[in-house]
């Protein structure tokens, strides 16, 4: 892949959706963002590989912070991705070469699409989560030992901050979580910034073809007649944990998060059910009371007729879903990945990962 | 006044607690600082007036954030002062020329001699408060219409932020309230910095000098076996408010302040009792429910026997104390300030503003 246009931001929007395990912001609003962006410039996205990133040049990636509960109503001004990132290459005193993905799941696929087509730079196809993650601190990034700052953060009213230097990944998430709850609850992120080598060493690559590859394939099935959900899991190693309908919705917005869990029952088998916890992305889900997927690995709920991701934004009463359980990338499986991604860390501490079988990537 | 010496660190620690009105930090501890710098470097600290620093000077105004009950448990490591300066230097990308104080109540009129001292720059006589308020919109440079932004705070941890920009005042207080929450409910601050003839516009002058002199007539008052009490009034067109011993304090540290109120019982009358409301400085003072003194006037408490301040940090039951009403400085009184420094400011909806006789200054 060497660029994306106008006519890909279907494809892509609805494969970081699948990705984005129910978080990472909605697809719907971030993809006519996108495309309007493409209608406007009349040019398409450059794409490269990380591998053609100089080592010494220095890049940084970009996406939104907040709950996607506050992200569907709080609508951008459009300029504050671009914003916050002039911010930081102001402060550190020198520009980006490259636009990076930090999660490729949800809408923050396509933000830094939008910031590269704004500031005319190319996206790395690559990201730091190979999916979408709550916290800073759980990207490939942060686990690989990169410091988090200098970051910058803005909002729609150019309230814009630089965390300077922060003496570790939490922190910097405990303070950019405070300052977006305090701008209202949906930010612009610019961070980290790296070099073209802390680049190539800690970049979950390919993701952003995967996403288009995901999404073009929903795309085809959905014009052929076939089973989405059959290409998904072809495409991502995954498995279908559950086919039912939404029975339950507990979901809050608090301190920064969209924090709830769901109930399901199975079509056919009202007895057969399953619960999913989530913090803005799907954690864990039960079923009959017993743990069958937990982070990193994948769990996304699409509509069970045309395979569309559903966020936790958009659950409700009565949706008829599949369960995909999807094997996390290899990175977020190590040891150092687990203390930060794993079912102990979001604080289920008797839950052990039991890894799908196989690797996203 | 051109300069300040160690043997002045103690005058000046103690007229800035008369001036703290309970706030501003712990003097006791802000002292010991200074006296250890004084002796590091083995040089006075320059004083400068306002009218001695050029139009196009840029310069800054420092303190410490947060409670006073957190100040005097999380010692400072020594650096942070300067650090934080540092930051928002190489942020703007230049030097400031002089240090402001400013609040000149409580520890806040030593740290910025203290971070003089370190930077060897000389610091202007006068403040942006005339005493101590709890919040950042509240100093003579918001209320004058400065940009609190961009300013720079920071922890022993070197955990450093700079709000690059904000909407307004008082949004630049949240995001620093949080922020210092966060970093453990104290932190150095760099903030606002301004230009020489902004300076010359918003500056309460002369308050430093104010505080020393307070300082020495107390000690002198000490030494002659005089009231320190009258001579406390004498300088500041104050009144003593109430005599007696405190029976009960209710305090909590929550959300970054101090909180809470106190009851005194006069001298010989048990039934004629004050209350006292504070918000890390004392706001306002009932007696026998009738509101006797409010922000912005001063209210301080000091022991009775030797004149010294009692910050809202060192309350207990049992402490014989003269409350000492000062009417505030001329520049908190205008419709623009009281709108921000006022009773209604804290939320005393009802309690209309009837100043004390006379002006601090």
């Amino acid at each position: 892949m060497k660029e994306l246009q106008l006519s890909d931001a279907c494809a892509v929007a609805l494969g970081a959706g699948i990705l984005g395990t129910g978080g990472g912001g909605n697809t719907y609003l971030g993809r006519i963002w996108l495309e309007t962006e493409f209608r406007a410039r009349n040019v398409s996205c450059r794409v490269i590989e990380a591998d053609e990133v100089d080592d010494s040049a220095v890049v940084c990636a970009i996406g939104t912070m907040g709950a996607p509960t506050v992200g569907i109503e709080k609508i951008p001004r459009g300029d504050e991705l671009e914003n916050t990132v002039r911010v930081l290459e102001s402060h550190i005193g020198s520009s980006f070469e490259a636009i990076i993905i930090g999660e490729i799941g949800g809408a923050n696929a396509l933000k830094p699409l939008i910031c590269a087509l704004q500031m005319d730079l190319p996206v790395v196809d690559g990201d730091g989560m190979g999916r979408a993650f709550p916290e800073l601190q759980m990207d490939s990034f942060a686990i690989g030992g990169l410091d988090l700052s200098p970051l910058a953060l803005g909002d729609c009213h150019r309230n814009q901050v630089v965390l300077h230097s922060v003496s570790g990944p939490v922190q910097a998430e405990r303070y950019a979580r405070n300052l977006t709850i305090e701008m209202g609850g949906s930010t612009a992120l610019a961070m980290p910034m790296m070099t073209g080598h802390e680049l190539k060493r800690t970049l979950i690559r390919k993701t952003l073809s995967l996403a288009k590859a995901l999404g073009e394939t929903v795309l085809e099935a959905r014009e052929v007649g076939k089973d989405p959900v059959e290409r998904i899991i072809d495409l991502t190693q995954g498995q279908v944990l559950f086919r039912g309908k939404i029975t339950d919705v507990e979901r809050r917005t608090t301190r920064g998060f969209s924090r709830g869990t769901m109930k399901l029952a199975a079509f056919g088998d009202p007895e057969d059910h399953l619960e999913i916890h989530f913090q803005n992305e799907n954690l864990i889900a039960y079923r009959n009371g017993r743990a069958v997927c937990t982070v990193p690995d994948l769990i996304t709920l699409v509509e069970v007729e045309n395979g569309e991701p559903i966020g936790t934004e958009m659950l409700r009463y009565g949706l008829r879903v599949a369960v995909i359980g999807m094997p996390a990338p290899v990175e977020l499986k190590t040891p150092e990945a687990l203390a930060v991604v794993g079912p102990e860390a979001f604080g289920y501490k008797n839950v052990p990962f039991q890894p799908l079988p196989g690797n996203l990537l």
